[in-house]
């Protein structure tokens, strides 16, 4: 980690910047598996299924009998973990919903909105070097909440030719059975333009690698929309004297082990619980599986040292997806929070709740865009249709308003639907 | 009108195809005037302006003495009905606001969420054969509830070199103070990039033509938030032998003076009805001052004959941005609208009344995108923070969920960072 002791403005400003995403114009490549998936459906995908994973996928719908095996792989433990994370998930994000609020904005004119569930949506899930089974949680129960009609996996398989079984009972244990054994830029193409076996969806949520992102955006160039942009994963953490360095270092490995891209980010106002949090980190290190994707990671990261006075600043300008904080002040912190994606406070409050199990979701803004993104949530999932209801009396209070207006705009077939009904009413 | 009576599913499928979008690849022009305005600040922007609008404008932002000017030049009249239709926006949007609700999903593990509004947003409200300072109410008004610290109009003069009065005189009655006299792409891309007078913004909202379209839509490439995709606005009529033709005719008009790709749909259970539609609308076409405009919508607009039982799925086919039910069966059709921006239930509900005064958002989603996006409301303006305590006990009834979560992830970090506080608590 570069330490950064009482850094001036500018330095400071250096330190928070993230690396440049990186930029490889995936266009081309994209369309042409656009095009060639919308013009050979299925068997375009298995083509490309084919060629980017030298996996033969016959049938690219996973089987009633792979859904009952998979079930049959996963320990009663793990079962019953997912059924808790499962419970807490449905619990914060049931609580999203909005009931109808009938608004008389004066009087015979009654206007409301009601939120209905986007009718099909897409979930990306990631195979990769870790099987992102919680992600099908995170995704899929707002989606059943906001009453979507018709939820769609796409996944990749392992090397074996099968999804892996976390993911497949996760998707059981929430109700979705329609899932297809695709990966990469092929997936968001089959999920965007529609093949003979899956469904064009309308919005198309999940994390994924350049390739996927690359795919994502090319969908929403096509009218589809998608669940955020996307970038590397990141946390900042905010310490001081109070903090106990040995959680600290464990959060911070946590984001760090990600991927080598991942961005950590330490702000303290106590310079020797940098060191202490320091020392722990190589101690925790040691006997860490991912190890060399942490240690790439913590390359790239800063630790800072600054006055309490400075840290609001901070932390609204990184604008981290995570943000955790262990002082002894974090509550004369959290009315000045304006740009975050999501808030873990104290020391009992681990990232990694959030990443799986307390109940708030784990899509999140990643690289700064929580200045005007917000994480996944049961508004995803939901569009809120406007309805109004005038009557008689309601157009007689608000039509000459209306006429006024649209005849200042110059809209005056505007104003004449309203003049025709006051006409008819003297 | 093109006019279908029962007409079988393809027939009926093909009617209500929209118009393909006008697909000319901006995105060399949009790129090149994003790259000049970086490099050349205003400089850049003011000689755009003077190259497409043919203006000498030496100070880019509204000055105070125009403001004052603007309120000057407006009628009384017109200044409250513009109050009213403020009250009325105002009224409709408030109520969109979430109170934070702490959710104890398990005991000791407490989430909550809270909406913060976009720090800087930018709103583009364009010029053109119409003034519309209606949308400068319509945005601006639900970003003050939401608390945006920094709101931004650019728009472009008009011929004289002036801001229309009516959109300077909404905009201060709101409180925007903040206004720069310039449109098209290189409006797009100072709010994007920022200059000496334009600060960059989060993101930006407002319509446009198929220039600002694209500017936006590269804008959102480069991590801006945009309010949403856009296309030519366009009404859906559902009539019935109850109808009144007169309200009708009215109706489809004002929403097919708006231009010459606007899109008008009348679905009828009764013929004799549309006839009479059709009739009416010669009559008043006639005096009409964008008659040109209208005749043109109607050219490429439909009118069909359907049995009841088909009309819901009419309408969620088509996906209105606008939709007016002026039936005796309207109640029955309300539960089962899924897909529609604005729904405009009775005789005496014109469209013109949310495009005005009604307190409903007039930004709605076109071109079939209500099938997967909401039109603006207070939602669009915020970011909504999620925030989660766990206290001792909380970690020790969640902690061997997200312990084993995550090691059937591989992420073994992830699983150490509750592992060592489980550890300290023993």
């Amino acid at each position: 980690m570069k330490k950064l002791i009482y850094p001036n403005s500018a330095d400071l400003i250096e330190a928070l910047q993230r690396p440049e995403l990186n930029s490889i114009d995936l266009e081309s490549l994209v369309k042409e598996i656009f095009d060639t998936v919308k013009s050979k459906g299925d068997k375009g995908v298995r083509e490309y299924v084919q060629q980017f994973e030298q996996l033969d996928v016959t049938s690219l719908k996973v089987s009633r009998e792979e859904m009952q095996e998979a079930a049959q792989n996963i320990s009663e433990e793990l079962k019953k973990a997912i059924e808790t994370a499962a419970k807490n998930i449905q619990t914060f994000h049931e609580a999203q919903k909005e009931t109808v609020q009938k608004i008389e904005t004066m009087p015979g004119v009654t206007c409301w909105r009601k939120s209905v569930g986007i009718e099909k949506v897409g979930l990306y899930i990631p195979g990769g070097t870790a099987p992102l089974f919680s992600t099908v949680l995170m995704l899929g129960i707002p989606a059943n909440i906001a009453g979507c009609k018709r939820l769609v996996i796409c996944t990749p398989c392992g090397k074996d030719g099968k999804v892996h079984s976390a993911i497949l009972f996760a998707a059981q244990f929430i109700g979705i059975t329609e899932i297809y054994k695709v990966g990469g830029i092929q997936a968001i193409a089959a999920l965007s333009v529609g093949t003979e076996s899956i469904p064009k969806v309308y919005k198309i949520f999940g994390p994924g690698n350049q390739y996927v992102t690359a795919a994502k955006q090319y969908a929403q160039k096509l009218g589809l929309a998608i669940d955020m942009p996307a970038g590397p994963s990141e946390v900042m953490v905010i310490a001081d004297k109070t903090s106990n360095s040995v959680f600290i270092a464990a959060d911070l490995l946590s984001q760090a082990e990600h991927g080598a891209d991942s961005q950590v980010v330490l702000v303290s106002t106590d310079k020797e619980m940098v060191e202490q949090i320091e020392s722990e980190i190589k101690v925790q290190l040691e006997v860490l599986p991912r190890k060399e994707f942490a240690t790439k990671s913590l390359e790239n990261s800063s630790a800072i040292v600054v006055q309490q006075a400075e840290i609001l600043s901070i932390i609204n300008e990184y604008a981290p997806e995570h943000l955790i904080l262990q002082t002894d002040f974090n509550m004369e912190l959290l009315d000045g929070i304006i740009n975050a994606g999501s808030v873990f406070i104290g020391a009992y409050t681990p990232e990694s709740a959030g990443d799986y199990a307390s109940g708030t979701n784990h899509t999140l803004p990643t690289n700064g865009y929580a200045k005007q993104y917000s994480g996944v949530s049961l508004d995803s999932f939901v569009k809120k249709i406007t309805f109004q209801e005038i009557t008689k009396e309601g157009i007689q209070n608000l039509g000459e308003t209306i006429e006024l207006m649209a005849e200042a705009e110059g809209l005056d077939a505007h104003k004449n639907a309203v003049t025709v009904r006051l006409n008819s009413i003297k």
